[in-house]
């Protein structure tokens, strides 16, 4: 359970009186607003504003104002334009503010997204919680043997209770040693320094604000299969708020972006090819192994 | 007049019809939302969105969620702190949306802040209007002989006059060819080729979309005496905005970056020697005749 | 011509003397450092500065330094391989410089890619240079009326004359009335406001600097069929200079970008419809006519 | 000390063989160019490599190109006069890059400067050596009273050592774990989960490169003696390679950065209030404690 009912009681009390604004507003956001969304075993991700919807990246699209005003019927249709030509621009008009909790690893390949605001958690100036990440027994993995940086099948689960184990302690000890430096009592260390005892698997949380178009950006690559599970599942969990948030922009998403597949030159001669009636094997595809399974893979997937 | 009564008929149309939300919301912004504010001959702004105002800035500086809530009346203490040591990251929390109308000479300046998201209107894909920008009498001034990039008295109203001519005859003239380059009965060359024979004050169009850091740079710097007068007028009307929208932010910024001085070292040197009673003049204080003048200048307008 | 004897004399000043260094060094690079090479009537690019090489590029996608090298051979595949994922980070450890001389209305464009370093020489504090940009014959081109941001066929021959005659005299009498304007002896107009009568093919210059990554980004964009062919002329040279100076991050760029296709889950399905034998039309394909289009497109130009 | 003997064999063996080059060099780079500079208990800074110098930075800010040289007696006035102005963008013009080898927990701080590219050391793809930092007895210190995120003055010796003991037993015992877990003999557990066993203050390293404005931006804020002291020594080293670098700019930056302070409108309107022989004190300055206390020791400290 990632929050405690002191802390729902409390995130509750942050929730806003509705007021009227005369701002684009989207419903099925307002449901969500505040309310945070378990991830993992103790992280949970919410939204805490949001500013623009669909119609907004087709205003942006259409700036030759005072032409008279096209059909709705129509917006659609230049989402998924704009989509599919990467014309950016108009999907940096809308933005998206998050408040996360989540492990010290994971924030440590999130926050190489340099395009988005954020304001983490002062372990110099405050004292972080007990509390740090352990994996669900279903993802204590082995290392993957064909991928070098990913993982594989779970471990049996002997072996892997004796992970968690080793982990939970390890975690524990550090902790209470934590405590111990900056108890005043007995060492009174600076947090700053006091710190850096603690394990990687800590939680951490901050707030994130970010452009729809740099959203989609941080989505296309953390909701990937090959994006390490810690990481995706919040992901995950933003893809359906993409879809709550700007229903047409998510729909162009998954089919030009999340469903796509960029074929090279290399893959593109041997697809006349095989269009042509030829049959084409790796050896004489001039493409690499690694790449005509990839093809492979594309074209299977579909 | 910059607005037809067609445009303001159109403009208020775009005006939405208020919905609840539970976001923050700033009733006086809520009251210029979508309304052209009026600059220059031919230009505007209007607040098409914003997202966050002052309490989102303060929320973010104490992300330290779940410690019980601090008292609001320490708010305006906590902005002016954050102001004061350029620390800059909780400012990125709120969000602004304007719609410019603006000469492309104007616009040229503007466009040099990278850290905003623009639309513009497309000259390749769209056809300008006949709209160019006319300085007032007032503003037709000669050249600064001490200042290489500024400008210093008006010209006497008759060769005032004589120059305003000069501009418009140019700039219709240009704009009558522009038209009949366009007409497919006479010559129907591509628009993106004929818009190469308009003069620089023609008047575009853009969405720009900027976050309160970066905004509250763009003010330091285009809200600024030296800032050339037609790009000025735009940021003075964006102050008075940024008073409207997070008015514990707007004093902060006024205290302590658009009325502040930074002083160098060496005239903090000099400052020493002057409070410590000594008459220091510029010849004796170590400072070049221009940092002098800065520095005196800095002292008397405080 | 674009550049008289005296800026080719001033120009070749400005290559400095060999000195030893122990950063990478590219001789193809060497070779043309500081010589301008011409684009359009009057413009140039020319490279300033450059820093790392295709071996850069490597050496941090390695970082896991300390481990042994490993051989040089495989150098090409690792390019590749980050190309093909876009891996861009490696990418942004190369950075090259360029002085660019190009019309006002280029530049407009130019500029949108932010994630580069500018500084345009200022007609507030400078006079510029009667020089603008008057197309080719063959580029005097109709507007298209499939695309409705590009050109077809050139006009005949006498329309193309009569185009270019306007074109040039409203250039020249702008640019006369502007010495006027700046004439001390007539008007002595301030110097930001008389550059406001020119017209856009006013030709300006600028420093530019940016890494390789967000410099293929700019390529790709520019470089491309759909791009004015004003600033894809820059973009053209710009491409040989790549090639020369790292041509295995060219060649994968060639490959993986400039000449690959995003299919997006649609056409995977009907790709794979194909392949298994069936006869699809666009009428069956699930695919819009432009959609469909552009596949077929992209099959046969491969 | 921080690197072992092969370490620095390596090390050696990456430094170039000196070619010829025509682009500007500085050679007190050259000297330092690869070579390890020591920092903390394990940790390094190398450049690897850099571009341009104090001309470029003049060479930008005078785009005006064409017009004829300016006296290179000038150009020291020229970068002061950049710097007190903040006119930044003739210092984006210059670039470093470094490898450096550094503590996670100060990795997560330095990481927090956006606007430079990285590439990291992967603990999901390789396995991260034993070495995590120990403070120097000197620098185990107590959590200052008055600053919430500073250290006051060091813990006795022996309250020191039994801190050290815990860190280093802790970071020992969890990077056995970390091995163990590893151990394909024992779990062979992926090692993008094992990883999140380790410390916060394991040693990490990466490839920085960064252009020279927001170098000085880094440095104003990580030199600052309000920076923790384990990121503070990097950026001291840093300072001086500043120095070796770009002369001229190092000189301009710590008199109009380092060694300036601003002063808010209400500081100088005490300010002249005293020059006009007023006593002044806190009570009646208008000012609050702590901006009174700040600008009294920047009166001092200067």
């Amino acid at each position: 359970m990632a929050l405690t009912s002191e802390q729902q009681a409390e995130i509750a009390s942050l929730r806003l009186e509705p007021t009227l604004t005369s701002r684009p507003t989207v419903p099925a956001m307002e449901e969500i607003l505040a309310r945070p969304i378990e991830v993992l075993d103790h992280g949970f991700l919410r939204v805490v504003d949001y500013m623009g919807d669909d119609s907004a990246v087709v205003q942006a699209a259409r700036v030759s104002y005072g032409r008279g005003t096209r059909k709705t019927s129509e917006d659609a249709g230049l989402i998924r334009y704009l989509m599919r030509h990467r014309h950016s621009t108009p999907f940096e008009m809308c933005e998206i503010k998050f408040h996360v909790k989540l492990p010290v690893f994971v924030a440590r390949q999130w926050i190489r997204h340099r395009m988005a605001s954020v304001n983490e958690y002062s372990a110099r100036y405050s004292i972080l919680d007990r509390e740090f990440y352990l994996p669900d027994l279903a993802q204590v993995s082995a290392q993957s043997s064909s991928n070098r940086q990913g993982r594989s099948e779970a471990l049996d689960a002997d072996k892997a209770h004796r992970v968690l184990n080793l982990l939970r302690d390890d975690a524990n000890r550090c902790y209470e040693h934590y405590e111990e430096l900056l108890d005043e009592e007995r060492y009174g260390l600076a947090r700053e320094l006091a710190r850096m005892n603690l394990t990687l698997n800590t939680y951490t949380q901050w707030y994130w604000k970010i452009d729809l178009h740099n959203f989609m950006h941080f989505l296309a690559l953390r909701a990937d299969p090959h994006a390490q599970y810690e990481i995706r599942v919040y992901a995950e969990k933003m893809l359906e708020i993409l879809r709550a948030w700007v229903p047409q922009t998510a729909v162009a998403f998954e089919e030009y972006r999340l469903g796509a597949f960029t074929f090279s030159a290399g893959m593109l001669r041997v697809l006349q090819r095989q269009l042509s009636g030829e049959v084409v094997a790796q050896e004489n595809s001039g493409l690499t192994k690694r790449e005509w399974s990839e093809m492979q893979a594309a074209l299977q997937g579909a």
